[in-house]
């Protein structure tokens, strides 16, 4: 016997720049369909976002029309389809589902937008997308919710570390590690000596990781000139030298990382966080925390989803089935 | 009256990645003449370095048949004119001269190029022209044989820093400090909202460096997005960006380099160095270097033809006018 399949409740959209997923979900947010699509928000012509909505989500919406539509990330943004302004840290649940934008779309269906969050400072910080999923981790993964506060780590292009506590984002950083090493690999001289290999090199990149961690008080700067002189010196094969800058740039984060918990009296050794990202790329960020001592460093699954239909339930627009202990 | 003009004893060459550039020197290293070309050792097709070599010094050879020609920079590298293996720290003027290498060209000119300079270990560092630079500022630059040894900046695509003592280069860093502000500007979202102006900004560019000394800790990964979140929320505009990041970068460096100093027990503040390189270049980084309390920063003109000059003295194919006090 299979368990009854939930009505769907809920349209989800995560709407980047380079790509948009869609959701449908039932009231008890599981997903019941999903469609990818690569119409991000950076590839889309003027007047684009309709179109790419309707050809995503039209069948949802046509089968079943009084869906209601939640959407998050740089969708959100001012080149995006409505500007959903900034909420400023420290931002919870309600801030978030304060700031929504609406946009009524040809079909009379009402998109909302979630904003982004803002963290003021020297170094100010923005996210869209990324707290959306941070909400979602919290409502799935009890450990978010200890009383020292959580720390979670979101690798990619540009990686962010959020400090969450109380169900608040509190403060946030952003590191351009992702976008950093495409560019030394495509851009600079570090590109002429590599080799690209079908399989990574683990003990490169573990290497990598602790030259950045030991060795790598001169900064990244100068730390990434070893991925050719290691290769002058016939120490790093062609094809080891990727794997070895991505564990270098990784490493650093992660020096960078504990510099700002070290002003807490805090490190990364024998911590417990949590990530939120492609399982490949979370693989890696485990294995190079695990160098810097922390070895608890699960990946929190479906935390897109989760958020949109957390903030979804909070808003009012999908209420959440009653538990049955 | 002008002063009697010493005969042309010494063809010296620059010969680099981009460019070479050569200096008809007289017995006393004063340059009589100079030439400069495009024929960078990447720009050459192969077999094209006598040819370069002949449209560059020809005239000089044929004016001044028995000339001697010294050689240094990336036409003494694998992908050179011929290979000078590179000399390993610490490294005096008598390793350079020992580890030249000479080529006979067509015409029956022995060419000789000086070696470069290998520094061992985790990190280990290579340099190409630099070397010959730095003693060529040995020989003009009293401070620089200060019996506590002293610091010498070269910024540039690689900034290099060497640390030297009694005639030697004990260790040096390379900073890839030019060449990633290019990939930032060029191959990532940074750019996107930059403008170039026509004149530099100061203060964005003190801001820059300011900020990665003060708020620098979580690295250069994570402060570079300060230039888009700075544009984001009003702070910096399109052109002041460029420069901010150039002080942010210029900045890293240099606390990179308080770091290393500081595994000495020593600092900036207050340090005599110099520096070699272009002026305007050489400008920005006093600029930076007076944020960081140093002072004294003094740019060390004519390095390289000294420093070829004095290698030529050194290996005996120059004779250096006796005194006369």
């Amino acid at each position: 016997m299979t368990a009854p399949t939930a009505a769907p409740a809920l349209v989800a959209l995560d709407w980047g720049t380079t790509s948009l997923r869609a959701y449908l979900l039932g009231a008890d947010g599981v997903a019941l369909d999903t469609r990818g699509s690569s119409a991000g928000i950076m590839k889309l012509p003027a007047g684009g976002f309709e179109e790419a909505f309707e050809e995503t989500c039209g069948a949802w919406l046509d089968a079943h029309p009084p869906l209601p539509v939640l959407a998050a990330g740089m969708v959100g943004s001012a080149q995006g389809w409505a500007e959903a302004p900034y909420v400023e840290t420290p931002a919870d649940a309600n801030a978030l589902v304060a700031g929504i934008v609406e946009i009524k779309t040809a079909r009379g269906v009402t998109v909302r937008i979630v904003p982004g969050v803002l963290e003021r400072g020297i170094l100010p910080n923005v996210m869209r997308g990324e707290e959306t999923q941070i909400f979602g981790a919290l409502a799935s993964d009890a450990s978010l919710n200890a009383e020292g506060g959580a720390l979670i780590g979101l690798p990619g292009t540009h990686a962010k570390w959020a400090f969450v506590r109380e169900g608040r984002i509190e403060r946030f950083y952003t590191f351009m590690t992702g976008e950093v090493f495409s560019a030394l690999r495509d851009h600079t001289i570090l590109g002429r000596t590599m080799q690209s290999e079908a399989a990574s090199d683990a003990s490169a990149f573990e290497r990598g990781v602790d030259t950045a961690r030991d060795a790598g008080h001169p900064g990244v700067l100068a730390t990434i000139f070893s991925t050719r002189t290691l290769g002058l010196t016939g120490q790093l094969t062609p094809g080891q030298q990727p794997d070895y800058l991505s564990g270098l740039l990784i490493g650093h984060e992660l020096r960078g990382l504990s510099e700002v918990l070290a002003r807490d009296q805090s490190s990364l050794a024998g911590r417990t966080l949590r990530l939120i990202g492609n399982d490949a790329l979370c693989d890696r960020y485990r294995a190079a925390l695990a160098r810097f001592g922390c070895q608890d460093a699960r990946t929190v699954a479906h935390a897109t989803e989760q958020g949109l239909y957390r903030i979804a339930v909070q808003a009012g627009l999908v209420t959440a089935p009653a538990r049955t202990a």
